[in-house]
């Protein structure tokens, strides 16, 4: 039970942030267009996604620093350190981040989405509906 | 890129849920309560959680079938088989499941929250700040 657990990534976000500076903090203030390649295990999954419905997706956050246990929030020092578990930053064990997005257009393998918060080449784990 | 990516659980579940049946069907129906173990590595990452807070839990639903692309949302077969991405199915390549529950009390290395969707034994992957 307390062992390794194996994912494979669904798929791959293609965007043109390229660097942390560029990536908005949170999907919730992000304007930022991007594509979404499905692979093709998995294009029978991504069906009934429509143009202009919201959809969660979970970004697998590959250069991310998973040793630390605590941050500074926003790096704002001020407040002091926290447990990676009462933030939302990148830096975790398991960086697993989840994003909401606008779904703009939908082709075969290829989801074209707005509200991107992840860089260029992050492995894409899954995608929910929104509750 | 395309290659495995390898997780270690940070805690695992205890609750009364032991089948499937019992298990509500989301989060926000749910008022079963439970314990979250977080393994010894990761105590530090749980020092500013307080009983009051609502948290964001990714479970690893361990007994899921990850082969199904398709499901009847809700076991429901008037609205046809729907690909996995646009449902909350357990069933889905990678079986992360995002919860939210409420903290009822904190003790070391145990956090007793109200809100449990999930089977007794559920190995939890992250615990995150509600956006």
């Amino acid at each position: 039970m307390n062992g390794n657990i194996i994912l494979t990534p669904v798929g791959v976000l293609h965007c043109g942030l390229r660097n942390r500076s560029q990536v908005p903090r949170n999907y919730d203030i992000s304007d930022v267009t991007g594509d979404i390649e499905i692979f093709p295990d998995y294009h029978e999954a991504m069906a009934d996604i429509k143009p202009g419905q919201e959809i969660v997706v979970l970004y697998w956050f590959d250069r991310a620093d998973r040793s630390a246990l605590k941050v500074y929030p926003r790096g704002d020092r001020s407040r002091g350190l926290t447990g990676v578990f009462s933030t939302r930053s990148p830096m975790r064990p398991n960086p697993i981040a989840i994003s909401e997005v606008e779904v703009l257009e939908v082709e075969p393998g290829r989801i074209k989405v707005k509200g991107v918060d992840a860089l260029d080449g992050t492995p894409v784990l899954d995608i929910k509906k929104k509750v």
